[in-house]
């Protein structure tokens, strides 16, 4: 049985890691850690645990967590993790850090998309990037783990298999991508209240967003060259999903059948991704509360671009499901081991 | 393993059945039952399951039907189930049925407030009201049960150890109930369309709600005199969740203690039911794609009164999952079997 | 032209006071009061104003502000006009206060239910309840009006001719009462974050709810009686409306018609009230935008007591609305002026 | 006053133009069309004009309303305008269709892209398109109007400027656009309940959308220059709003401030345009129930593209509202007559 330590559980990506870890077999959360809510019942945070933990919130004393856990979730702002890690921490334990503290590899980039000092840059190198489908032999030996954003996670998946063979152009490549509204976080923030999100979408963070380096770097890995995209959030009102909706030029006349079937080259023995029938659109809904990435595209002769789309649950592929996975193969566990649920419809 | 079929499984009832019952170790489902989409695939029509189900959408027959499957659920309208239901078929199988065919003992009340004549009332004695948690051991020996409506199962549970254990007047039970809109089906009618759910509330069925009677009769068993209720549903802008706020007066003066010990001799034991602590209100987010009831209740001594509220997932509870966890007691599994469902949040 | 001040001018009843103030011919917006926002334009706070308003937010000066309005709006917290009113100001202005300092003539009551000390009892008496379609002509000589709460005003306005006319047995009124969110205000609350109303209803303050008070007080003086009611307010994810379902005894047995003729005796001149057609059930989305209260009822000869239901859009009619129809009643306009608003759908 | 006919009354954009021309000092409607509620009290369609129309549904009669209205509008679906108008009823009033008859000048592109045979293309060439701000003179003088799609006018209003200067690549322009539920109509259809669109969003018609080739047509007039354009449509859990995001690549290095002169060359004098405050991202709900275009954009040197944004309300600007302001053109009245709606927040 894991031993999981959650810092930053009250938070949403915190409290969907404890809904799935719930359903872990191998896996038992051991230290419920929030600083806003020490000695408070974890169930009084999240009433939907009420008789379901009983656990008190916890401070952030790594030290201590380490020595307890075998692996330690970090569901924190960005800064956290990498004020706080070390070689005796990672000595007694593994991390899964789901904030964007390892993420990028080149420290100039992070600290200037981030804007504050990288505390620990020692351990970039060592950091894996978790994007299983991708990465996943490297996961399966790393002690810390950069799980990826959730925007990320969608962008990268829905293109990766297209950049990879070469079928697009990189410097068209545009995403325009909507998430709901828990991607925001549980902060107080008048933008993030009920009635001004709801009957509303905007754009934010436009050309500026931070999870745009992070998309172009490891896209590049896969185009193997500098990848520069036009990145665009929007905001929906609707508490989970993202939908990510991607264009880009063909690098030359390519058919349905192809591209089908260079994406079943990398996905077709993927479990959590889902290349749709032909014609069918993504929908958020159809992933919701599931690790799933559901995936199409439309060839447009027109305008020789293809519309790539991918969808996902934020909460859970894009944060605490695939942390989860991450850990899966960090403990040499069978990959999809409580992440077997099943979307949730309507 | 226990071979399921579901009659009506592309409605909203249907589709939650199939969800649950993906994660029950020891059902599986032979036969998905759809009369509008005979011959079509089960995840074209539900995208969600999608690489899940590949089966595809069967008619209703249910003699070759009872052949095959150990247990057949009828997520059917009122009148299908009593209109095919004869000795020859449950010899073969055992039925949970999920419309109100069997849920009223006493025929001229059904046919009045359903407006249709009864097809099958020698089997209404046999039927079992599947209100688990009051009728259990009545459950665990019946071939036909009558799975208890969204509302009335939320209704029920929220008012019954006090009209067991004779603490409000009967004659006083006035219940104002608010329901997500799945509770209305999947059927494209103009009144269920987004933009007129959306930012709306109203009641409907004001006195006249077809689930009154049901709920009558049972918590006039429960209080063993005749009852009469007023009952008032009402359509709020959510996909799920029932949210029952019951009003009735004490019949003596009593205290937060005693109540709470009367909930807690009824409930106490009770895996589904939770009954909150002091001063906190249920919310249907908490109970969301879970089989849970969240109860609490609040005295006002200013008017005697007790406020008792209940919530519950419609389509979990309040339809398939308790029909699950009927199933689970009529073949002698564990109740909770497939039901262990955490709520989602947000 | 009248000159308006507004004290709270960025919350959302005060913006609401903007948008209904920019249709009105004889009005004129001279202050936008908001303490948070003090030189920040007003349109930067409210983009809908962008290009309409070009004024700045400005401090709550009364004195200064009493100089410069003929009427001072105050969509303020309870407690703040009773704290800077004085005789000096209302020697140079009116006020209409949309809080609940003057709402209560029993201080006693008052101070009981908000928890604080009332600063100015003696402005009290003075105070004319602004339930236009009830106070019409006590509205018209006074200087200094209360402007019913939200709830308020739904709950009463529906009841109101049944209780004045002995109709209903007061004791066994119960008010279950459902708002969007909009009526919490805009502060920054977790409690109010999108992803925590959205999906969800609750009931809060049960029985304890501080608009109980005002609107025993008010029905009592319909009723000539003490009266002591129960009343449930419930969150509904949406942003705007109130509805209000009432249950009640009928003190003899009543027809349809005469319950109806009731109504008409009070409302069939009443421009902002709509008794509606026998049989239709009052949606908040049918009054949306506009000063409207939807009301019908149905009475349940099986239990003897009538349901009566009541729509408002809690941010007109159930405040800046109301409130400039008693500024109209005030200054001797019609008054229906900037109030002819149709409402919007869907 | 202005006699009006309407076509098609009870849908969602026929309704909007009862609502709005109810504020319409100079036009007054004799002529509810709506073929599905014959003889219908309009109200009892829409609850929201109780009491404030009184008026039935009648017939689609063109020949008998021709000779009653000044002014028809025809809010039907795209075939019945063309199938119905003749030269006789020109003769006798003048005709704003809201449906996509009229919009294209190319018939087989209309035939190819409608997939039916345009019944009256010797209209064709009369026809003005109603894009105000565009082609203001050319509809001062028209008979016969087409009324832009929603998607289009949104779509073009947001780049004509920057396409008619030459400051962007058309060969490179993307429009993602993002619409409310309204959008889809009134039709009682599956995909468009509740429960399948709340939390959840999706594409749909990509590269295939039917307002392409529109917005294609028009942009090309401003650009001078054939124009294919990527469009991708997403349908949003609101009822209300628009939100296009346009990517386009500049065609030579340009500042912020010599792209906003620009945009204040084409629209600073326009009443219904704004050109929001440097870094403020346009929201649907700034706008809603209201004319306005909210458009403000960002400049990415990174990738050297334009990122534009523009937001309106699909049923006021990008239907009913639209078609006022044109009514208004060919009468010679003031331009924001009936049209002066202050966005309602939130």
């Amino acid at each position: 049985m894991i031993k999981v330590g959650i810092i930053g559980a009250t938070g949403y990506a915190g409290g969907e890691l404890a809904r799935i870890l719930m359903g872990h077999k191998d896996a038992k959360i051991v230290w419920y850690g929030s600083r806003n809510y020490i000695d408070k019942k974890y169930a009084d945070v999240y009433q939907n645990m009420f008789q379901i933990v009983d656990a008190k919130c916890l401070d952030d004393n790594m030290e201590e967590l380490a020595k307890k856990a075998d692996v330690i979730f970090t569901a924190t702002p960005q800064g956290f993790c990498a004020s706080v890690i070390s070689e005796a921490i990672l000595a007694d334990t593994k991390i899964v850090d789901l904030s964007a503290d390892f993420r990028i590899k080149d420290v100039d980039t992070y600290e200037k998309w981030y804007g504050i000092q990288h505390k620990s840059p020692q351990f970039i190198e060592d950091a894996v990037y978790g994007l299983c489908e991708i990465n996943r032999e490297d996961v399966k030996g790393a002690r810390l783990v950069a799980n990826p954003g959730c925007y990320t996670t969608c962008s990268i998946l829905t293109a990766y298999p297209l950049a990879k063979e070469g079928l697009i152009d990189m410097s068209t490549l545009i995403i325009d991508a909507k998430s709901g509204t828990s991607g925001a976080g549980r902060g107080a923030k008048v933008g993030n209240l009920y009635c001004e999100v709801n009957e509303n979408i905007k754009a934010y963070g436009v050309a500026s967003h931070r999870h745009t380096p992070e998309i172009e770097e490891q896209l590049g890995y896969a185009a193997k060259e500098d990848v520069r995209i036009s990145f665009t959030p929007h905001l929906v009102p609707m508490n989970r999903g993202i939908l990510a909706t991607e264009y880009a030029t063909l690098t030359k006349q390519t058919t349905y059948e192809e591209v089908k079937a260079v994406y079943d080259k990398y996905y077709k023995e993927e479990k959590f991704i889902r290349v749709l029938d032909e014609g069918i659109c993504p929908e958020t809904k159809w992933v919701e509360g599931s690790n799933y990435v559901d995936i199409n595209f439309k060839i447009d002769p027109r305008t020789n671009r293809i519309i790539m789309m991918g969808a996902i649950d934020n909460l859970v592929k894009g944060a605490a499901g695939q942390a989860v996975q991450n850990m899966n193969l960090m403990f040499g566990l069978p990959e999809s081991e409580g992440l077997e649920l099943v979307p949730m419809f309507p």
